[in-house]
């Protein structure tokens, strides 16, 4: 079984309130050769946009409860259009929208997800708003939720499809001379900085995830989504430009 | 806490694929004058039609898995709708999708609908597929739904919001000189006939659960959803047209 992300920089602008990148993502969903997959994918500018003005993050108060809802709403908007077009590539997708079975803190509900594999279907579930028991709700990311799911269900390999080709050493969107890494390791010290405000901790928090999971023994890689059969080489284990990331 | 449901049959034209009878569902939206209740709603045109067409009652096999894919995501697509509507008139509504978290069989994990209702969420549930052991999936309508959570969260009253007056001694779509019942007994017999194909066992299921939640204590009412203010009489527990059922 592979994970893969479809990062919400890549199937949404995010930087314009729910923008689908419309292309890219039915260009992605085209290359999802591999059937026997769970599909993440991040919210993008359905989640982060409302999510960082209304400062969501620091937790549920009276005045904030509709904003919750709307962004669980929002997302589940991305959610609908990216299972439709799942459907209508005849993979038989279903939705798995965290807020409505985890609690930050309790154990991951994973057996359902496992109920859908093993009957063929394609599970999706994406960064979202989750119940928490001192701040009331928080956001959950979609590497957090990767990292929940791979911690039961042991994936063979994760791909983590983003905007840019893989890890540099600087960040490529501001430093003109960053360089590629074809491997990192998980314990590389790498500096991160984010162009965009991202509410769930950008790219540092992703390699942290991405170095996790290559600890416990998975495949770990990241490659551009923006380029056309990126995905589909790296789900046909075929050399592809990218980052793999090694313990 | 009250359970309100809002019946397929007055949430869309049942005979039209995926139609909804909007200006009725608004005017019910704007009726819910109580903030502390758990939304259900049928799956109507959404559900039905399909379903029924591709006979997915007898369960899963290859050949229609995307056919239980796609009801899902037409369910759900209703249930966005629903969603916006409750936002839109500043309810803090929350989608609970059960075919994320539930399989026929297993006891109904209750316990996120209790944490919504005690931070102020409206939690909102649907007729929906369900995973299941033997079949695979099956159909849940929104009534089975109701008695799950009746169990475990022990609502003072439920509201059945349906396209008829409440319970006749006949089907009063059929028969004109049916009389309307404004207390009937669990125990009663009564003879149901539908007048259109329903997956999940149309007015005399829905009977049946009134009835045993009747005998578990708690306040059962139906409705017409189709006249103005009968819901929103029913929710002040003032003199209202409708059928009362009793133990």
């Amino acid at each position: 079984m592979i994970i893969v992300k479809f990062g919400g920089s890549v199937i949404t602008d995010k930087k314009v309130y729910k923008k689908i990148r419309t292309r890219v993502l039915k260009r992605l969903i085209y290359e999802l050769t591999d059937e026997n997959i769970i599909l993440v994918h991040g919210a993008g500018s359905f989640g982060h946009i409302l999510s960082s003005d209304k400062k969501l993050n620091s937790g549920l108060n009276d005045s904030n409860m509709i904003d919750f809802s709307t962004v669980a709403r929002d997302v589940q908007k991305l959610n609908t259009i990216i299972v439709s077009m799942l459907i209508e590539r005849k993979l038989p997708a279903i939705s798995m929208p965290i807020h409505s079975f985890h609690m930050v803190g309790e154990n991951f509900p994973y057996t359902k997800f496992h109920e859908y594999l093993i009957r063929g279907f394609v599970p999706v579930t994406y960064g979202d708003v989750v119940l928490e028991r001192k701040k009331g709700m928080v956001i959950c990311s979609g590497d957090q939720i990767i990292f929940n799911l791979a911690k039961y269900l042991k994936p063979e390999r994760v791909i983590f499809v983003t905007d840019v080709d893989g890890i540099y050493d600087k960040n490529p969107k501001i430093h003109k001379d960053a360089v590629l890494m074809k491997i990192v390791h998980a314990n590389d010290s790498i500096t991160f900085d984010n162009d965009v405000k991202d509410v769930t901790g950008g790219m540092e928090l992703k390699f942290k995830v991405m170095g996790l999971l290559a600890s416990s023994g998975i495949d770990v890689m990241i490659v551009n989504g923006l380029v056309k059969d990126r995905l589909k080489l790296a789900l046909q284990n075929k050399d592809v430009i990218g980052t793999r990331v090694v313990p």
